[in-house]
This record gives C-alpha cells, sequence and structure tokens, in this order.
C-alpha cells in the first residue's frame, strides 16, 4: 500500500451491496476496514456470512454502535433501509467523518418527493443542501468536495448515463423517453427472502414490477430534468430476470433533428465520456450484454438512431451490485479522498 | 379418440418447433401422426433426436419426400427456413391438402415488403391472397376457410394481441407505439448452435439484438395497421435473456383519451377477448410472468395506466414454442376441422 | 370421458406437488377434481395461487374439512408435511376412500425407524400393515389390492429403479451401494423459501446437502435390502443444482462377477422393465438428462460397466414432481381402480 | 509495481482459460503482459472477443509466432488443444523461457498413458522427466525450480486436494475410491459451441458424460497412487450441470479405521493444509457451495464421517477456470518467481 490510508466503516456489510463493498474494499490499496457492523444482535465472523471471503479476509462484523463507528471512520458507508440514514447521519458529518449512502434518503430533492414515493418522513431535511448525488460522471467536481454523498440507484445511474448526453445537448424531446429495465435478483437483497424470490419462482422467466410506480422513477426524472433545463416525466417499467447480477436498461426517445446517424451519434457520446474511466461506448448498432460487467465498475453503452421512427434506442448495462452500488460507492470514495478514481476499481469483469 | 381422425404430415419435425407440434399432436384426439419428415438424409427414431419422446411417441422421420407428403396427409405443417414454404407449398393446395406454415413466407403483403426485410425473391407471390394471417383471435373465420395459413411468428403474436383492443377501439396513437421484448433462446431454433447461444455466453446475462431491424418488425407492422386502420411504423427490441422457453412483450403507447383508468381499461380488455379460449387477462395493474404459461398454449395480459405520463403499458406473456408456434398452429388446424378448438391444448402449462 | 369417473380429493393443492397433481388430474379422462382443500384459512381460486391453472381450471380450493373431504372423495392425496397422514388418514379408511399419500408417514417399517429419521412420534403404526409401497414397479399386484398407499419419496424412485435388477439379481454387493443424487430446488417446496432457496444464493451454484442423514436413506435403504434379501447400508449424497424440476442419480455398485459387459447389463435392465410404461432403457453406455423428463411420468435409465474398476454406475432420470411425486401418484391411482395406467400420463416431456 | 516485473507470454488467450489468466495478469502487481497470441489468422483486440475488457486493457491479440513469442517472454502460458505443448514447448526451454502448460502433454507419466487416454502419440517424451505436476500443495519445492510446469486439469485439481490427507495418511482403501464430479459448462472450452452446448439443451438439466472414460482419470489415478504409494484405480463420474464456473467434486472411500469422526478427520485435514493460501477446511459436516468460489483462486473443503457405512465423504469446491486453470497457473508462476504466492490472487470471489 503506497501513499494514504483511509479508515472506513460500514454498516450493512452483511447485505449484498455491503458484502460487495467489502469484497472490493478489502484490496483496495488504500483502505483499512477499520469498522464493519450491521444492525444483527451479536458479532459473527464475516466469512460464516458471506462465504466468498473465507481464506481473503478475517474480520469480524459489529452490531451497530454510533460512537464507535464515528471514531473508528474517515468514511462511512451506510448500506441499510430506506429512512436508516436520514436517522443516523448527523453525528458522522459532525465529526467530520464522510458519509456516503447508498440508499435514497439523499437523493430526492425537495423532500417532499422522497416523503410521497417513500412512504416516510424525511427525518433530516436540512441535511439535503449537503448532499451530492455521487454520479461522478455528471457531479465529479463537487464529489471532490462533498460530506455527504448521495450514492445513486442502480437503476437511474443505467437510465442517467444512457439519456444524459442526449438531454444535455436537447437532442432529444424528454417527455417521449421510455426506460426499459431488465435487472438481476440481487438487487431485491439478501434480506428479502420471499416467495417472489424463491428460486422455482423465478428461475426460467421474466415478468415486470413496479410498472409506472417504482421508487426509482423520481430519481431518474429528477437528474434527466436537470440535464433537460426543465421539468420531465418518463415512462419507467423494471424486469426481473433470472440472473443473480446485471443491469440492462433499453432507453427510447424521440429526436428533436431526425438528421442524425448511428455513428454520428456514436462519436458524439464517446466525446461526451471520453475522460471517463468506467463508460466505454461500443461501436454503432453493437449493444452490450450484462455479462460482460459482470463484477466490474464498467457501464457499456450502444445506440442505434432508427430512420423508421426518429427515434434514438440506447442501451447500456452494468452491475447493479458494482456500478449500480458498491463500485459506484468506491469510485466516490476515492474521488473525495484524491486518490486515483480507479483504484480497487481497476479489474475487468469476469467472464464468461 | 371420439370422431374424425385427421392425418398429419410434417417436414421440419425434428427442430425445437417442429418437435413441440409433435409433442402436442402425439397426445391430440383427432390426429394421427401419418408423416414425419425431415430435411436429413437418413431416417432417424424420432425420440433418438427428441429424448422426451422416448417410451412415448414410436416414429420415424424420414428424408422429406413430396409425393409422399401430399399423399399421407390432410393438413401439413411446414417448420422450415425462410423460402422453403413459398417453393413447395402449391402441390399441396393442388391436392387439396391443407397447409399451415410455420414461416413468413406467407404472412407479409405484398411480396416486396417480405423480399425486402428477408433479403429474398419471393416465389409464389400469387398464393398470398390466399394465405390467412394465423392468428385466431383477429382472423377466426377467415381461418376457418382457408387452405393456406401462415402461423404468425412468436413476437408478432404477443405484440398483436397486447396492442389488439387498444388500436381496433382507436385509443392509442398508433406511431407512439414502442415494443420492447424479451425472449428464451428456443426461439433462435435447434441448428442454431453458435458461439452467441453457447450457454457460457449467455447464462447470466441479458441483451438486446437487431434493434429495429428485427424480421418480426413489418409483420407486427402491418397488424396493427390493420387494426388502426393506417399504416403503423414501430419500434421493436427484441431482448435474449436466459431462459429457454417464454416471451415478455412489454407494449407502450401513448393514449388519445387521458380519462382512462387501469380498471376501466382490463375491464375493455376482458369485453375484447371474452370468447377467447387461450387470452386471459389478469386484473388491473398485475402482470403475467413467462413461467405462468410455460408449455401451454395461454397468453396472459396485465395493463397498468400510467396517469403521470398519459401512456398504457401493456404487458403480455406466452410460450414462444406454443401459443407462439406450435400450440398456435394446433389451434389452427382444431378450426380449419371444426374440432374443438381446445383439442390437444386444454392442458395447463408445467408450474414452477 | 369415456367409462367411470373417480372423484378426487386432495389436501395441500397449493403446493407444488400438490399442484403438479392439480395439473395432471384436470385433463385426466376419468377423474373429476371434486375437492380440493389446503390448511389455509380462507378459499382462494386455485388459479390465484398457481398462475399456469388461469384459464384451463377453474376451481375453489377450501379450507381443509375432513368430513367434506370423506364425503367428496373416493379418492384422497395427501400432500402435506411430514405427520399430517399418520393423525389424519383413520376416517378415510374407515369411510371407505382409497388414500394415497405423499408423505413419508406410512412408507418406513417398523414405525420405529419413522420415528428415529423423522423425529416425530407415529400416530397411527397400525396402519403400517395396511399401507402399500407405491412404486408400481416392484408392487403393482399389491397396489392393485391397496386401500392405502405411500408414495415413494423422489430420491428413493431414482435410486431403486436405478439398482433394482442389479440386487433383485444378485449381480452387486449390496453394502458396496453409493447413491450421488442431484436434484432440482423444487423438491424443497414451496412454502420453504427461506435464504437457502433465494434465488442469487442458489443460482450458479451447486452444493450438497444433509450428506448421510438425509430423510430418505432409510427408506431407500428398507426397499433395497427386500430386493437384495437382507438388510443393506448405503451411502446416500443429495446435490442441490440450479434447475427447477429434475432429478438425476448416480448409482455406484461392485459387481460379483466382473464378466458382465456394460450391453449384456443393458439387455437385462430392458428385459427387468420391459412391460413397464415409464421405464425407458438407454441403449448401453449413453446416459439420461433431467430435461429429457421434464414434466412427464418417464424415468429414464442408462448404465456402464467399468471394467477397470469392476464397478457398475448406473444413472437415472425423471421429474422429482411427475414419477417423483405426482405422476407417481396418478400411476397408483389408475391401478387402484383398473384404470389404463398411462391414463392421464401418455404426454411427453416438455423439450427443450 | 513494486520489485520485478514479470514479462508474459500466452498463446490461446481468446479462450475460456486463457482470457481468464489475462483478467487475473492484467492486474497482477508484478506482470507485464508481454505477448497476447492466439492461432487466428489475424490480430484482433482482446476486448473484442472478450467483452469483460473493454475500457480495462487495451492490447492485441496477434497470430502466434514461435520466435516473437520466446523473445518477448520470461514465462510463456500454453492454452490450447492436446498436443500443442508437446509439439512446441522445447524452444522456449531451450531459450530460457519458462513454460506453464494448461494442457495434459506434460501431466502424465510415461508417454504410454497419455498416448492411450489422448489416442495421441507423444511429441516430446523425454521432457516429461523436466516436467512438474503445477499443483502446489503436494509439490511447491519442485514448482519453485522447475523450468516446465503442467497445470493440473480442473477434476484432478479438485479431487487430489479432497483426498490428498487421507492418502497420504493411509486412512482409507485406495481401491474403494468413487469420486463423482459436477461441473460447469466453461470447461468445455469456447470454441466448443456444439449442440451439446447450445443454452436450450443444457439450461434446466444436469447429465453424466464419459463416465468411466474420462481423460482426466489417469491424472487423478496417477496422483492419487502416488500418495498412496501403490497404484491406484477409481471410478470417476464427471456431470455436467448447467452453471457457467464452478466445481463440485463429492469423493467417497472406505475408512480404513472406524474410529475417525468428522471432527476428528476436519482437524487433520486443516494441520494437512495449514500453510496453504488458497485451501480452507469448513467445519466438520459443512460444505461448500460452487458460488463460493466464483472467480476466485479458493478450494473450499468439507467432510462427514458416516459411521453407518465406515466412509468418508469429502466435498471440494472451487472455480474450473481459476483454481482449475488460470489461477492456479498463476500461484505456479508466483511460485517459480519466488513472488508472493498470492500476488494478483488475493481478491475474494465475486458472491452472490
Amino acid at each position: 500500500m503506497a501513499g494514504k490510508e483511509i479508515r472506513v466503516g460500514i454498516v450493512g456489510a452483511l447485505g449484498y451491496a455491503g458484502g460487495e463493498l467489502v469484497r472490493l474494499l478489502c484490496v483496495h490499496p488504500n483502505v483499512r476496514l477499520a469498522y464493519l457492523s450491521s444492525e444483527m444482535e451479536k458479532s459473527v465472523r464475516m466469512s460464516d456470512v458471506l462465504p466468498n471471503l473465507l481464506g481473503f479476509l478475517d474480520a469480524e462484523c459489529v452490531p451497530y454502535d454510533p460512537q464507535a463507528a464515528i471514531e473508528a471512520s474517515d468514511v462511512f458507508f451506510i448500506a441499510q433501509h430506506a429512512g436508516w440514514a436520514a436517522t443516523n447521519t448527523r453525528p458522522f458529518l459532525e465529526a467530520g467523518v464522510k458519509v456516503i449512502d447508498f440508499g435514497a434518503d439523499f437523493r430526492l430533492k425537495p423532500a417532499a418527493v422522497y416523503e410521497k414515493w417513500y412512504g416516510l418522513p424525511h427525518e433530516s431535511p436540512d441535511l439535503l443542501e449537503k448532499a451530492v448525488y455521487g454520479l461522478p460522471e455528471l457531479y465529479r467536481a463537487q464529489i471532490k468536495e462533498a460530506d455527504l454523498i448521495a450514492n445513486p440507484g442502480c437503476y437511474p445511474t443505467g437510465a442517467i448515463l444512457a439519456l444524459a448526453p442526449l438531454l444535455k445537448e436537447r437532442l432529444v424531446e424528454p417527455d417521449t423517453i421510455i426506460v426499459d429495465s431488465k435487472t438481476g435478483v440481487s438487487g431485491a437483497g439478501r434480506m428479502s427472502h420471499k416467495l417472489d424470490f424463491h428460486f422455482p419462482e423465478l428461475n426460467q422467466s421474466v415478468k415486470a414490477y413496479n410498472v409506472g410506480i417504482h421508487r426509482h422513477t423520481p430519481e431518474i426524472e429528477q437528474e434527466l430534468g436537470l440535464l433537460a433545463g426543465r421539468p420531465t416525466t418518463i415512462s419507467f417499467t423494471p424486469h426481473l430476470i433470472p440472473i443473480t447480477r446485471g443491469l440492462l436498461t433499453t432507453a427510447y426517445a424521440d429526436l428533436i433533428s431526425k438528421d442524425w446517424t448511428s455513428e454520428e451519434l456514436t462519436t458524439m457520446f464517446r466525446e461526451f465520456y471520453r475522460s471517463e474511466p468506467f463508460v466505454s461506448i461500443l461501436n454503432a448498432e453493437t449493444y452490450p450484454a450484462t455479462k460482460d460487467t459482470c463484477g466490474s465498475n464498467a457501464c457499456y453503452i450502444g445506440l442505434k438512431v432508427d430512420p423508421r421512427t426518429g427515434r434514438v434506442v440506447v442501451i447500456s448495462a452494468l452491475d447493479n451490485l458494482v456500478k449500480g452500488a458498491a463500485g459506484q460507492a468506491v469510485q466516490n470514495m476515492n474521488i473525495v479522498f484524491s486518490l486515483d478514481e480507479r483504484a480497487g476499481l481497476n479489474g475487468p469483469g469476469v467472464f464468461p
């Protein structure tokens, strides 16, 4: 380990997103896993719950204690249910500990939007103005200065990266946007092992859920609206498919000018993301598979201009637990602490 | 077996769609499998190639011979590559044998559309006017009188059944239609075992393919246009997911009147399909899974009116090899021969 | 429906095995589903819980009531947890209703074996002598006369069918038998949706469980011992693989005479099972896949004599919910009521 | 990168095992990927063929040229078909380049064994005495000095690690050993995309293949025999299951002394492997899942002493492409070049 050492604390270390964070950080060259915790009542060996860690990480996960967490950490990652971060973040910030929250508590502004879609009162609306939306491709400068980072949801990451160049450059009609997403089951979390996610019910099947009412909808709309310069309403349909990891987003929008070709738009996307370490644009009219990103922090994007319909179709692929959660959180941490943005994230995905 | 016996001939009996037809027909109460053939050079036992038949069907598949096929059959099913049926159908019709073609050769009118999308000259354009599009929910009366039936493609079946009530009743703007489909790998056929369909490449992954250029696009547009009463252009994106059977179609369209509720539209769909033996409409804002239809001839449909966007989202699920191919062909045969339309198709799907 | 009508009652109609029974019986030519029940508190539409039934079976599942069950049924199927049948069977028998139990309550003799392996007192040990082990390939004559049938477990069905010819003919050393089985997740049942069966935990994985202590062990040993003519102890290791249905059994045993060839033993197996409608023996040194039997009542068997080791390896494949549960129960019912043994079971499996 | 830099050459860089090697080495702190080649006729970008590399490795794969390969490399990895290494290795050794072969050409001694099981003449039998079997847990000292390393097969790695302590300590009867293995499809390689591995044929299925005749059999027997101190013949049955990566080995053997408990034998295994960085022994009577090792170089082992049968059952899990191929090759390279044995291999697997 060359250079500085960041002391990391985590709450929710035993879930899928938290466990993925541990996987990535336990080989990060600038990180010491200083405090691993969960809301379980007793301490457990990490590898007793996350079997991939056996032989690679010898650490305990302790019952969450706020004072211990604050003292042990330079940065604290929260991988908990909705509402937890709004209630528990303030003391960390007051103690000068950076906070990166995996949930939605600090993503939506104003608090009323959160309260409507999540059905919860917001316990710390005043912190919203301190929070930065942790999508480095759009907010790198603000992230660098932030104390509180709202790590984006997986669906919003896939949708916003697919559509940002089009909206920023005013190439499409915002209200024609349709986002049709397909994701793996790990996105539902580990503790959600109900009948819906029972293996025989899901295997060999695909279905839509929460059509038009998924909680990630306002998050996508907020960011697309900021890019477009005006309020934006979209159709968003998530689908569950029988894979463990992976998120494919198929986004449709009407082009304002019908003169674009797939090649020209591909070139424009490449220019837009030219400095981005984790976004790659495929050749025109070639499309990514989620498998290509399994375990890596990559987001791959391919697109098609359809002259018959005057629409553009943009398809993005990412790993919902990495670029859609833990990997993006590490990327944000790297930015906040002025590390190499690729530190701990420079490995390709597992293929096949 | 009560009542009449239909002598059935098949070419392409060893592929996935042909094999599914054999599975259904070998227990059909009014059918005798009189002639099973393929383009292989030698005869084989059916169960040596389709292992599920072992102990259930003791039959040979012989090299295709047109004269033998004609003599043996009251109805002849063609499950071959594009172009085969256009070249080989005429003698059957001349001999009074009904023909049901699984391919696209007789689906698209005029022949120029076929030639453009399939890149082949059409060898029998004059037969197109005799051909009936074999979607019973739209063309039952014509099918009853037909000698030549163009069995629909799997994607068109899912898309048209999802959208027909909306277009017929002029409830949506046709040119806002987007069809986003997800299908299993059996749709690619059995002889297509190339790298793209190699297990490790597909498993745990999802991807789009042929975006905006899939050959089923003009077929969907033709039928939606006929329903709408005017030419219709749509966006169609097929996706490959790691399941063997199953086709989920997510269709989006702008409502002309924004006053509809999901409940009202569900009621309207139920009315539209009230006499259909194989189409079931789910309760408002509930959605089908492909698994629910595995092995059966069912098509399940659920929908959502989204008041935020003024769009309706309709989702249909079916088994691409049954209602999307062989089952629908049997249904057509039942209609042509005035059998109970459910004969041989009255069994529920395999769940889970 | 030609000829007699059997009135069928079921308790546990909403589980995987019970639901599979309903799937098979709702198209059985001699059956009327007269009484469908479960231990839920309220009635539900069958198709609200088993979505494959929508459009195919319009029936209610009612809360179990013993008196109603007895009155409605000629035969009663019990698909419940261990212990239920021992407690509830007697009144059916007294009323002259045949009982077919899916569980182990009446499989093991004496009751002490049951009590040891299942950890439960046996509530009706006197009924054990009335019970016939419902494996038609071994006990057809007794089943024909039985009032109470103990339908075999899935693992025992696969293991016993693979090994019966060898033991009956005294060709192998019983105590060298090793049974290594691989099964799909539906065998765990529908209500068992715990973390172990959460999709992301199982998908892309294989593991052994209950090594040497699985409850089906004494059942296999009992039947193999009866075939061998002396007490037999085996090693049995079940494995969970990421499929929904299917059970592959790989059985190993030392041959007493090393002179057998694979071809000779295959011929012997074919002779042994020559009249069996659902057991097929593959050619020597070819092996079945579980997929070949999906949804059908088939059991396929292939074998290899290994001259290097002096062992025979026998591999059987079946669908754990059909020949391993509901299909075998229907086969038993057909025998009891002197129906065609293949009635309702004559359809091939779903392939691919 | 601290310290020395090893220049690595590879032939077969585009296959699954070769691609996995590239994935691991492109982030290895002491490696420079100096020469990537295949037997394709033209150069290609690595990431055009292995899509996970896009954005992570910008490199070409060139047509194999022996002189260029030798000059560019300190160590050369061969991931080719059987026979290639025997023909092509000599010039590398003469030039002082270390060779690590993924195939069987240098694993079996004498050459006659190879020729019998692989059906090929051995082109360089004299090199066999220079070759070291690259299983670090057994041959670390010899590997350290080796110029030519025969990297073990995936099945042998799983079987030998499961059984080595038992044979070395003379605790079991060698000729009672049965090895029943279950593996993912990536083991078949990428260029093997034939009907057998077509997604619909394999998905939702399990089957045995090459029963008693798999080419890894003599390799397992050779190493077990060396451990046992006498020739050993085993039964080996490989099974194909619908996962991409992962190899589970279930090994059975008769204990010589029946007094052992699972706990005692677990302790003995832990002692045997106490210094091994990649072998972990689970608690007594708990068993690994292949998922636990996906993408990592771990081998997890659990065991059960069954007092009823006097047998021990040992179960090992590993990733066939990592500890079963590329990861083990990297481990061997690390040993040869006196690097930290965990360099480039210290990351946990991807879970879930």
